[in-house]
């Protein structure tokens, strides 16, 4: 009894559903523990409420930038706050595409009218800028850089792409999401190995949503932990508990997981364990 | 920033969501306990799958029956056994019927197509009967008969109401499904409100999902200790563990709390506090 049949939009759902439920994850809300002012239930109702700009995406017209615009919106209205910008960057061109390569088509064709409602759904968001950042979402200038310099959301993720991973993996045709998936498939089937894929990924990619919080030094000390964790010289729940108590939460990571569970799930990968 | 708009069918999947996830539940999969075959994802991806057949029961088209089987066959893909047959019996019609008073009037419209569609869903999951059920769901001739005399799915429930507390429902006009919502009100906004809700159900009603599995004699004793958790004199905690302990789960009762919190919800019961 498998769900080999899903949908796309419902696999996509699975995996939002199956990263927020993986535990215990070093920081992020997990089963276990919740954030004050966002809690699991924050993440499962954007899951639940998603699902229509994610079917928008599998039918394949749109345009992505108007789709990623659409999920923001529609996963906005809850005290939760921001729970999946970065995994519906992620998510909606590799639906949209049916996988990387096709994703990297339609990041190809982007033009600057994604560009101009990516960042009217960045500003719905409150996630951070970099502070040197030219392009400041708060900035109501920002649309009239953009329209005048005729950049397309291609171009916005290149501008992005130093400081961001989920920009990044645009740039790069996703190889943490491949990475990530080929790591779940590599761990074998069941919860376990959504742990064990975010401590390998967290292991060897500085988390660039910790760089933004709290600078290199403290992404490049949480990659160690997650070796020493790896390597069986420091515990789990350790870990987990110094980066609640010091506000260290892998977000990047978070949202690589579920883009890896798309493409793992797609590719016959067992969560049902 | 509240999700009133919301449709019906999204309405009965935050319902879902939100009672899997409420905790301490005495003795239920929650969200810090598992049963070593069904667990919280289970429960959280028949969620997300039952979408279409929710979605369906919003178009007021279609018959109740078949809608109750789809909904089964579409959660029926992972190996977490059954989680929602209770849960569609209240929330189909009350979708359907937009309401309480709309689901009386559909269940007086079903016919024995009905029935039949049911007791085929009724085949595909692993609930139990009654041991001296006459229309044992396992027993081929049990199709038959139910064609023979003509019985409408109200026939059915009516048949199971004196054993089954979801069946009671259609029967009785939804009284706990009623009680539970106002409740839930009563009770102010947020989870602790739905752990409130649940433990007062269980303290007045006896769970016929513990009849069925352990006797009258312990689904009584639980009611009591119950009344003693809400009175402060045994905690909730080591009611959970007894529960657990004795495999004690009241099935039904969690049913019941799903309709209450989607007829809640529709009545502006605020989830998100």
């Amino acid at each position: 009894m498998t769900c080999l049949l899903m949908k796309a939009a419902e696999r996509a759902q699975l995996a939002m559903m199956l990263e927020v439920c993986a535990y215990p994850k070093p920081g992020n809300v997990d089963r276990c523990h919740d954030y004050p002012d966002t809690r699991l239930e924050h993440f499962l109702a954007s899951t639940l409420f998603a699902r229509q700009a994610l079917e928008e995406a599998e039918s394949g017209e749109g345009r992505i930038g108007e789709i990623i615009r659409h999920a923001v919106r529609d996963t906005n209205c809850h005290e939760g706050g921001n729970t999946h910008f970065g995994a519906f960057i992620l998510l909606i061109p590799l639906i949209f595409g049916e996988g990387i390569p096709g994703a990297l088509a339609a990041i190809e064709k982007t033009d600057v009218s994604d560009a101009v409602a990516f960042y009217k759904a960045f500003a719905m968001t409150s996630v951070k800028m970099n502070a040197a950042d030219e392009l400041d979402v708060h900035d109501p200038h920002t649309l009239t850089v953009i329209r005048d310099r005729d950049m397309t959301l291609l171009d916005i993720m290149r501008h992005s792409a130093a400081n961001d991973m989920v920009a990044r993996e645009w740039v790069t045709g996703f190889p943490l999401t491949r990475r990530g998936a080929d790591l779940l498939k590599h761990f074998g089937p069941g919860r376990t190995a959504i742990v064990n894929t975010y401590l390998t990924l967290l292991a060897s990619e500085p988390d660039t949503f910790i760089i933004k919080k709290h600078g290199p030094a403290v992404a490049q000390e949480t990659m160690l932990k997650a070796r020493e964790v790896l390597d069986g010289r420091y515990s789990l729940e350790d870990f987990d508990a110094d980066c609640i108590e010091r506000d260290i939460n892998p977000g990047s990571t978070a949202d690589i997981i579920i883009s890896s569970l798309f493409i793992a799930l797609g590719e016959g990968w067992q969560w049902d364990y």
